[in-house]
């Protein structure tokens, strides 16, 4: 590169970080997930807007000869995976198996159904949908699996907002998530393989299969294995963070290769790399920390805007392509989902919440997107509807699975206010004391043997501690044995340490009894709780709060708005 | 870029990451500064090595083809300017003005003296030194700017592994590095600008200097300013560690595209931005530590390693003409610095131990070779001298300043043992209060009034805390009243905190009073008490101490050997 080359590379890598990150900001304060933020930023600085309106000054930031796009799209290309391995931390194997049966059959039949008749629209009518040079069931299976993909990331971050990540409702969505992620990334794979996008030519789509499953199947048993037994020696044997850091990015680099080289994408490997290493990064919050920051801010908003360097989004844009896109990818995933939950016995608000939760096909199904008008299998056309079906059904999912929780939620909670179950000098050192204290007052009014009823939710606030901060603890448990929800407060004047992420001590306790399989009320009345908790003036006057009617007037009064979403 | 190219890219990263992170612990843990490991690395991997000996696998993994080489480079381009980043983060303004005269001195001696002797030999005999595809002028004052050059990021971690970057030594040390960097790096502008590096053709070398010295003049005032008052406000509108990460990252990116736009390289601008940002990020210890962990343990040992690939280090290896760039940049360092210390009014030992602080010219000799390599200014030959010279150079550096400290050094400590300057029951609550009660004693028996003695201790301790961690704490001072130096030893049950990097209390306080200008003895003095402590088994027995006797026992049994050095 001539140093006019260089200078502009660095200039417009810092231009892209800058403007990318602000626009995120901008949609996170809009209670959006700030990938769509990045997105726009990306569409602006391309050839939708910049290029067309001042093609000089974005000639000179982005110089459009060979070589420097070339080497753009390198670091694009490193971005992803980057970012894929930072995606795949957050997938929990241990969790998909506990979550196992609902899970299992609301992913499969929320990704089979929209798949097949995606897959069936797709061959019917290629030149609608835009088949690009590729054959016509390359075409179909490629399409039908940016369709059907889900948004792991994205998912994750409303479900945290919504502080409903904790709950089980929101690890069975999370689990639906990893199960339809993994499952449509295998798909990928599949359609690569008999596309023949295999670096080594005239390598037999069978046989690249076959690799792809070998080297999915090693990494996930003998990988796993190896990972876990290793890193703890090696960070015993090189007490420094960068130790860590360094194998996490060079291992994971290495299976984006290994993948690339297969003839799958690279971002497979990178994604496999972040399973197997994001599982020994639980016990490492620093270098975790140093891992997602880094790649959060530098290098996932340097591929998220190079998504709107690849078309001109108001050229390309055509309107009854999207439209068919949005309605397919919406309704059919409803659809789906929906009836998924029913088959697995949720109830029917339950069906809404977790169809909502997972709609959002955001990031995974742009990356797709990317790869097949990269590879030629698409039209820009069809690219361009992708990226804005992704960014849609990214923006409706918060505020819809905010809406449908809100439902009757006030009515809730208040119903549940019980003078016998409110104490205001729970005496207990620790979250074991807390919750026998005030399971001892549900057994009382529920008539559930006290002792069992204690164990099971200490259970469950082994596995997942529900210390949410802000003083606020939220111990739950689901029992067969009762028909209505059941809620005992209990204030510490000293606090509790229930080990939430803020580090301090907990003096409101909310222990909730829900009946089996109504997740929602659950969720509901967690979130309702939660949601005041997160404002400022509530807990101020909950600190002046002395009896059980001056905690219902608080509760009754508050509104428990709150700003949705948001990544 | 085909698949396989994409594959080998993604491959070469993970393995150098892997490879040179390795070598650089390897050479950790020899005593040595981990770049000499990273450089190693590069070597081994490139042409030198694996290039030579297994070319087909080297071509698979690193790939010749022109766009893949180029890709590679602009990777290395951007690692590079990370790095200078960080570098530049640990320039500290406020510091130099402090350390003012004998820095300025010793630095003004010690670049002039290198600087001029190597122009005259460089402009004597330019095709004896290895000139390039440049005039003779312009080559003499390149390669005396490379000769002349500091390596402030590996004089800061040898100080720092020998305990003395806390020391007024040590400061003094780093404040002379720092302005030769700042005076090298200008020298290496106005080459630039002479040699008509500018990317705009036909600028004249003299609208090149104004403009950087222009630049540099609006950074350190304006910008400065801007800086400071600017991101306090953005961290109160955006309250994520992420933002100040991103304003870091693509600030100093700008200024590094802008003075490459100038006509100085990209890496000068990213230094001025690293210590722009730097100031502001003392407050910022996590946006600090993700900053400088990422770029440290992914992008400097892509870049250090991609050193490595410019040139067979066997092939183009010139024996004579490396001598002399060794023996030219080992000795006139030595004596200008030698003369320097002098002129400032160091002693003996001190001079000695200045020059061999500041002997390494590392890190910054070799990126401005790189550059003088890209550019054509200098040869394959003399690139390979000079990467061979900041390797050895820094390699020496720890082990001759470790030496020099250690001559005599127990026999110091022992002497200036006292039992009536030794409590074992010292009480404390804070620093102040035990600097008191420790200088009433060091008052009581040289005869110095108590009070000012514990004001003069108390300020150098509010503005650079002693406490060392591992229960240590060595607040000091420097006094032109006594002859020798002298030293108060108090134990405190309870611990004080001294606000040490490990965050424990202090229980050991050592006050330690030195006579002014004596620099050289407060740091062997606090070199032997902090090396001690490194020590377990001495912290252990430490414990079991009640009398002085036992004590002095302890200090005289155990030895103070231990591992110099070390990036």
């Amino acid at each position: 590169m001539t140093p006019s080359e260089i200078a502009a590379f660095l200039a417009g890598i810092a231009v892209i970080i800058l403007l990318a990150r602000l626009f995120g900001h901008l949609a996170h304060r809009l209670g959006q997930p700030s990938v769509v933020g990045e997105i726009i930023a990306g569409i602006l600085l391309g050839p939708t807007l910049l290029g067309s309106l001042w093609p000089a000054f974005s000639e000179h930031l982005f110089p459009s000869a060979d070589h420097v796009r070339a080497t753009f799209n390198a670091l694009a290309t490193l971005s992803v995976c980057l970012f894929m391995v930072v995606a795949g931390m957050d997938v929990d194997l241990v969790m998909i198996r506990r979550q196992g049966k609902n899970a299992g059959i609301i992913a499969t039949l929320g990704t089979a159904l929209p798949l097949f008749i995606s897959l069936g629209l797709g061959y019917g009518f290629p030149s609608f949908w835009g088949c690009g040079q590729t054959s016509r069931y390359v075409f179909a299976l490629f399409f039908a699996t940016a369709i059907s993909i889900s948004a792991l990331p994205i998912i994750i971050r409303i479900l945290t907002d919504l502080r409903l990540f904790k709950s089980n409702f929101g690890m069975m969505v999370v689990a639906v998530a990893i199960l339809k992620d993994l499952f449509g990334w295998f798909l990928f794979s599949v359609v690569m393989a008999l596309a023949g996008g295999a670096s080594v030519p005239h390598r037999s789509p069978a046989l690249t299969i076959l690799l792809t499953l070998t080297l999915v199947a090693l990494s996930l048993t003998l990988g796993r294995k190896l990972v876990q037994r290793t890193l703890p020696w090696v960070q015993k044997q090189f007490p420094w963070p960068g130790v860590i850091l360094t194998l996490i990015i060079s291992g994971s680099l290495l299976l984006a290769a290994l993948t690339e080289w297969i003839g799958v994408h690279a971002v497979f490997g990178a994604f496999l790399g972040g399973i197997l290493f994001g599982e020994s990064l639980r016990f490492e919050a620093k270098t975790r920390e140093i891992t997602e920051q880094f790649i959060t801010n530098i290098f996932a908003p340097i591929f998220f805007a190079s998504i709107g360097f690849q078309a001109n989004f108001i050229t390309a844009l055509q309107p009854a392509l999207m439209a068919a896109v949005l309605g397919l990818a919406i309704i059919g995933k409803w659809i789906s989902f929906s009836l998924g939950a029913r088959l697995a016995g949720l109830k029917p608000p339950e069906t809404q919440a977790t169809s909502a939760a997972l709609l959002s096909s955001g990031i995974m199904g742009i990356i797709l997107g990317l790869v097949g008008l990269e590879k030629g299998f698409i039209t820009r056309e069809l690219f361009v509807a992708l990226v804005v079906m992704a960014l849609v059904t990214s923006i409706l999912s918060g505020p819809l699975l905010s809406a449908i929780l809100r439902l009757g939620q006030r009515k809730g909670l208040l119903e549940i206010l019980d003078p016998d179950l409110f104490v205001t000098d729970l005496q207990a050192a620790n979250p074991a004391e807390a919750i026998r204290a005030l399971a001892r007052l549900l057994a009382r009014k529920t008539g559930l043997p006290s002792e069992p009823l204690a164990e099971m939710v200490i259970a469950g606030e082994q596995a997942m501690s529900t210390g949410l901060g802000k003083g606020l603890a939220l111990p739950h448990g689901q029992c067969a044995g009762i028909k209505r929800p059941s809620l005992a407060v209990g204030r510490s004047t000293q606090g509790i340490d229930f080990n939430a992420p803020d580090g301090k001590p907990s003096h409101w306790i909310f222990l909730l009894l829900t009946p089996q399989e109504q997740d929602l009320v659950q969720v509901q009345i967690l979130s309702a709780i939660a949601r005041r908790f997160n404002d400022e003036k509530f807990r101020h006057e909950l600190r002046a709060i002395d009896t059980f009617h001056q905690f219902r007037r608080l509760i009754e009064t508050t509104s428990d708005a709150d700003s949705p979403g948001g990544l």
